[in-house]
């Protein structure tokens, strides 16, 4: 089973890697293959910096394992409690240059967790979702039916029940604000077979392009000021907020001792902190919190 | 008593607050005086953007209340659980233009917590630390010793305690880095009577001027150039990791319903993640965390 998912990890990142790299017309991404001193981890994290559509972005394998289960993931599963474990992975972020692009990130993983003498507890997660600083209708409607479309040979509940997990999940409690306009988050996915679920993984892997790269392609040309330049930085703090306190990916991979350097590699390249920032009323910068980062039913917009 | 330490901690922000306006000669801190809309808390948040000295500053004075105990308050102590409680304190941190005048943080605060028909319980807790982009051993030893010159008349083995519970907590465990040098910290006093008690913890607040002034005194003059200025906003982003992850003090307010932006003005103004940042071998920012993000005994350098 391992083998199998890893085989697809490793294609998918490359893929991604070459489609960004195509859009971006010029800069690469530098490729860093690291392995854990104690030989529990590696990967190979790809890296972008100061490109002509990414300021930053990362596009990173990873693999690891551990002999007990960490805190983060057995409070809800205390049958996991004291299995090792494999847990492998890519997850990219990419935080555009141009503030009327929204950032993305995607992440696919896949868990098992076994025990002498006891059958193998395994599972899939993953998702993707959008983080616009200025919101577009279109392009939320254009994401979130990507998005159904990715699971809708999987049945017609998949898509509206992943789509709510997503929206609860990137919640900032402490700004009662979520962090995007969501998409799709699932996790602890194993009804049905092996291959089922690995099918509905690869899915949502391979839908992350078809949802994102039109939006960059429709947006890479708008132009921008200093203060809508501001507005993003500003913005990007909450993201930030939103990984460092509340993101469970973040916290498990701190916990289990994994690489920092690849699991931070999420945060954006520069970003600002004010004292309550004000936003104009009814200007485009307000109708991204009044209007667009409340959980909302976008395919039905169209 | 919640009257007496009130009455100090007004008259401590108001002085501190007195003392930075003079130093920066022309920009004022902005005062915002604040309520909840449950009326469970109110405070003055002071805060000075943009300054000579200081990009960001805030003074803040907070006082809360609750039904019950937050989740992080009670987890060490369970004989808290389901008291009513009230939190004041004044907290500030200043993060300084030039790279070489280094961030400081105080704190010092006041809880009761309160069951009819039980005694109350009652404790201080606060401190203040340092944390510098680029080292100078002096300001360390002045730091340090001003730190224990405020512990002294309360016992010779009050600084080392202290000191030593500050290093264990302003950690980043990973990074396997300490936040910055260290100072005093202390949690849960409440050993001798109340005037004891309370008598510490205004002696650890008004030494914090007498340990920060004479630094940004001496360093404020110094050229900087825009490879030093880029270095502080990348050592900004562990700042941040700390607070986020880590401070125990910005959980509590966040998940006690406390004040977003009062709570999160501890975050730097401006902030650069880039991966796998690296110091040139030998240079003044690898000594930054080869030598003085490490704990050590600063009061025995002198």
């Amino acid at each position: 089973m391992i083998d199998l998912v890893k085989k697809y990890l490793i294609e998918l990142q490359q893929s991604i890697c070459s489609e960004v790299e195509l859009i971006e017309g010029g800069a690469k991404f530098a490729q860093d293959s690291w392995t854990r001193d104690d030989k529990r981890g590696s990967g190979l994290t790809n890296i972008l910096s100061n490109g002509n559509i990414f300021e930053k972005g990362g596009i990173n394998y990873s693999i690891i394992t551990g002999d007990k289960m960490p805190k983060s993931a057995t409070a809800l599963r205390p049958e996991l409690e004291g299995r090792k474990y494999t847990a492998l992975g890519v997850s990219l972020v990419l935080h555009p240059e141009n503030p009327f692009i929204p950032t993305a990130h995607a992440n696919v993983r896949f868990f098992i967790a076994e025990e002498q003498g006891k059958n193998p507890i395994w599972w899939f997660g993953g998702g993707f979702d959008l983080t616009p600083c200025y919101g577009f209708e279109e392009d939320a409607v254009h994401w979130h039916q990507t998005a159904k479309k990715a699971c809708m040979p999987f049945g017609e509940d998949v898509y509206p029940k992943y789509k709510k997990w997503c929206d609860d999940y990137f919640y900032l409690g402490h700004r009662d604000e979520q962090r995007g306009i969501g998409g799709l988050f699932f996790d602890d996915f194993n009804s049905g077979s092996f291959d089922e679920c690995f099918d509905f993984m690869k899915s949502v892997g391979n839908h992350f392009s078809e949802a994102y790269l039109p939006i960059i392609r429709k947006r890479m040309g708008t132009p921008y000021n200093e203060s809508e330049k501001d507005f993003q930085l500003y913005r990007r703090g909450r993201y930030v907020e939103f990984n460092l306190i509340h993101d469970r990916g973040t916290l498990f991979g701190l916990q289990s001792g994994g690489r920092t350097e690849s699991i931070l590699m999420s945060l954006p390249p520069t970003v600002k902190w004010s004292y309550q920032f004000k936003t104009k009323p009814n200007s485009e910068e307000e109708k991204l919190t009044s209007y667009f980062l409340k959980p909302r039913d976008w395919v039905s917009l169209k």
